[in-house]
């Protein structure tokens, strides 16, 4: 295990309900708050009414920022820093799931930076300081509810880029697993994807750690055991509050500290929803089993049988490759049994854009679990197609 | 899933070497510290000499306190608190386990409080206050090192009690497995047990988590997998790394938070030290077993299934209680084979105090996961002996 600081001193408030703690939450951190959200739906399912009232009895003054992207924009950024600025706001306040998030973390650290905002997109260590940040989720998918990490997109550059820094992390989240019922049931699974896809980065890693691995592999049984129950039931709240719950802990760096691991499906799928403005999730869905198989080998198989085994219950007794080859297939085979998309023709992609997303994709892989060229990525879109 | 709110922000320096950076965590909280250690094991090995180095290199004045117990006595806080208050120390540093750490929490709030010191360990609501606590450990067991329990005993009324409040969670602990490595077995192998007792007190229980129970699995499989390896092999830096790493993670909430836990076996076993001052992860090696098989039944045999399939790869189609007992077995032989004593009699311990012990023990077993009277536990004390 390799050495490492641990510190997420965000605090949870987790549970129906726990909105009405809202102002005691707030009050250390200041009293002029803006919140931001995106189309509005948090305006149809009253979660944004309750919030307005929490907020008006207790004389907290609140700016407003709504029509925040999917793929939130460095234009969107820029806008609510200069809010900020404007109206000296103290605290951000987004309501939402990991792009509303995302962009509030942005906006947090752009408020509190002379330069333009893309600077610190591009370079997350010149993110000195940032506006404190409590966040109320509504998706189960990305863990910006207590991670650092925020990815903000450039449609002009066709660039999509995550930033981070400590500072980013939410002062406070509020999860209330019962704000996620009213998710369709493509968005719950495509959050699912996500939320498995984060693990499975921390999971195939060329440094290892037994620990966390083994915590990986309870928290993808979670994900399995539930996205499904969710779809199928979307009031289920024990399924949707497992969901929540895991979404924070697959990325909070938990699953990663004292490993040494670098990405592999999240680089190449940025570059599809760079381009096509897509789902994440559904993105991470269609790639992720055309990047197992393609980086299977006698090399990994090892690896992908443990995962196998531990995760889906595969024979142990199996050679490691026909183990490793079912683990893939189950793999799959859940993110359909979701309804999610598996060829990116189907979310219309073609091939014209596979040697420039590969260009740019490659650009991040060169340390992967298994470092991929530009020609690899290139076969594995192919594959995908 | 219960509502809870999450809070653990005891930063955590892991590794190799993190003693250096001991200046650094101090400065933020004081430069008045108190120095507490056990029986002197810290003098032999170096760690001792580190850390008066490194403040007297930083002109950090300390105090210091040696040989607390290994069952840290109500005598030994109340001078903690007593050097506390003479000489303005600002900050406790206990080097140690976790009875070192224990004493020092009870001391840190002690010093802190007008009363008597014991009213603090009766009634943790009591404990409002609390000086700072940095925490280097040197031995994998009571996961004190990020959590908010002290237990304490009152030789005198043959009371051990736990005691707790969020402020007594270290601000930070030094996490070197380092300094593991000449802890001898039977020591590691006590460690061990405790860390899977403090894992399975959480893991049965009737609210359930589905996703801390898939977690705490993948703790237990760290501890199986890494208790007899630390034992033949006290140098396996990546078996203590992986002990260390889930001694906390055993006991720090997250476990728990969103289930309804109430502990079995440690009120049962606090007994048995309380009378007989035994080592604690002993005491909970030899009853755990006996526990479980006292509490398997028809109502029981499922989780009990689930914890043998997916901790120790018992066949799922077996018939529960089947399953379920080979699981019981399993536990025991694994407490075995890492050279633990399975019998009362083998610690020294006759009939003579289980009325007592089972009276004191059953006030605390209410709403265990499954209740437990006098009589029950005077009934698994008479199988353990």
């Amino acid at each position: 295990m390799k050495n490492f600081v641990y510190s997420i001193p965000t605090k949870i408030y987790f549970g129906e309900g726990q909105i009405q703690k809202l102002d005691k939450i707030l009050a250390p951190l200041g009293d002029k708050v803006l919140l931001m959200y995106g189309g509005g739906s948090i305006k149809k399912n009253g979660i944004y009414d309750t919030i307005i009232q929490i907020l008006k009895e207790n004389e907290i003054a609140y700016e407003e920022m709504g029509g925040v992207e999917p793929n939130p924009r460095i234009e969107t950024v820029r806008a609510g820093a200069a809010l900020c600025r404007e109206k000296g706001i103290q605290v951000v306040l987004p309501i939402g799931g990991g792009s509303t998030i995302d962009c509030a973390k942005a906006v947090a650290a752009a408020a509190c930076y002379d330069g333009d905002a893309w600077d610190l997109v591009k370079d997350g260590r010149k993110i000195r300081k940032a506006l404190p940040i409590v966040s109320v989720l509504t998706l189960s998918a990305t863990g910006s509810e207590m991670d650092t990490f925020a990815v903000i997109s450039n449609m002009e550059t066709n660039e999509k880029i995550g930033t981070g820094a400590e500072i980013l992390r939410p002062a406070a989240s509020i999860l209330d697993p019962s704000y996620t019922k009213s998710v369709n049931a493509y968005h719950t699974a495509a959050g699912t994807a996500d939320i498995m896809s984060h693990i499975l980065e921390a999971y195939f890693s060329n440094v290892e750690g037994y620990m966390q691995d083994r915590v990986a592999e309870g928290l993808l049984k979670t994900c399995i055991e539930f996205g499904v129950k969710a779809i199928e039931n979307p009031d289920d709240y024990e399924a949707r509050a497992n969901l929540m719950w895991t979404s924070s802990w697959a990325i909070n760096d938990f699953l990663v500290l004292g490993k040494r691991v670098a990405w592999s499906v999240h680089p190449m799928e940025h570059e599809l929803s760079a381009f096509y403005d897509i789902t994440h999730g559904v993105g991470l869905a269609i790639l992720t089993p055309h990047w197992m198989r393609y980086v299977l080998s006698d090399q990994t198989a090892e690896k992908f049988r443990t995962y196998g085994v531990n995760v889906w219950g595969i024979d142990k007794d199996l050679p490691a490759i026909e183990a490793a080859s079912q683990a893939i297939d189950k793999t799959a085979e859940y993110f359909r049994k979701m309804g999610l998309p598996s060829r990116l023709e189907e979310v219309g992609i073609g091939e014209e854009n596979f040697d420039i997303m590969a260009e740019k994709a490659a650009a991040q892989l060169r340390s992967a679990y298994v470092p991929l060229t530009k020609e690899d990525v290139k076969e594995i879109y192919r594959r995908a197609k």
